[in-house]
């Protein structure tokens, strides 16, 4: 459910399928790399209504089977093994930033481990350093991206969070001034 | 200027002031523990309609004098040192985490570090341990608060992102559907 590659063998598209991918992105997945046969041509459709606007998809965070989504790939391994192309801003070997097709401001980043951890709460004693790591390509990627005049960090974990890729991600945004509360 | 001491030492209460101290955080200071005399009266409600909404935040927060911010005391430093009493549900010998006291969901809580950084593009390489020790505590104190629906972290840094207080702190929101943007 997870995963790009569950979409592309599934038989139906739920609330659930368009959620775990992020739509946005996933569209935009669609359109650069040509992943769907003609057959499926009507998919990118769906999926865009499917992430017309948050509220949609903060509904549909709400109802992910995480255990499910723990358990499946996710677009990201896609990015990370490099089958599907992400507009790679930043990378070393321990992570991967790029933009977010679906940006909700003029600049808006992923951060993501190679390593993948589902979300923040299944994080371990053993992660502290990569966690930190991170946090400081974070900041790195806002200094790379002339954030200068501020910029919000923010990770969704489960539902209630929002967190559509049970692969652990940071966001990054700026650009523009953020609003408060954060969501 | 990003001190409780600024506020009370000063002669006027400029947005500037009431921003850097994330006035309902000040305000509920204020009222605990009594630390501005009778003449002050008056302060406390102008710090309330300083806050009334997010809006007059990130307002405010656009223009913070960041030098002078980075440079006075902040609320947290009193905070740390028991002046000020919070509500601290977490601590151990790297940091603090305690209720936010305007908070934007259900349970919002904030983790700081005991040894200021003021921002997290002033955080340097050797940060990291520590850095990737908040977030392990962010997810800690999660669990003891349990936020087993999800929660959002969020760090804001420099006006675009409404940075209040400038002395690191990152926002655990949870006990609600979190949406998007955020912010």
């Amino acid at each position: 459910m997870n995963s790009i590659l569950t979409v592309l063998k599934g038989t139906h598209f739920s609330c659930h399928h368009l959620v775990t991918m992020r739509g946005g992105f996933l569209k935009s997945a669609y359109s650069r790399v040509s992943i769907l046969g003609s057959s499926r041509s009507s998919v990118p459709e769906m999926i865009s209504r499917g992430f017309a606007d948050g509220d949609s998809e903060t509904k549909c965070a709400q109802n992910v089977n995480i255990i499910e989504a723990k358990n499946s790939p996710t677009i990201f391994d896609r990015i990370l093994d490099g089958s599907i192309k992400a507009d790679i801003v930043y990378e070393d070997p321990e992570c991967l930033a790029f933009r977010d097709v679906d940006p909700q401001a003029p600049k808006h980043l992923l951060v993501i481990p190679r390593r993948r951890i589902t979300m923040l709460e299944d994080a371990q004693n053993t992660d502290q350093e990569l966690l930190g790591h991170l946090m400081l390509v974070v900041k790195k990627v806002a200094e790379q991206e002339d954030l200068t005049d501020g910029y919000r960090v923010v990770i969704n974990n489960g539902p209630d969070g929002g967190q559509s890729v049970y692969h652990l991600h940071i966001h990054l945004l700026g650009g523009r001034q953020l609003n408060w509360p954060p969501g």
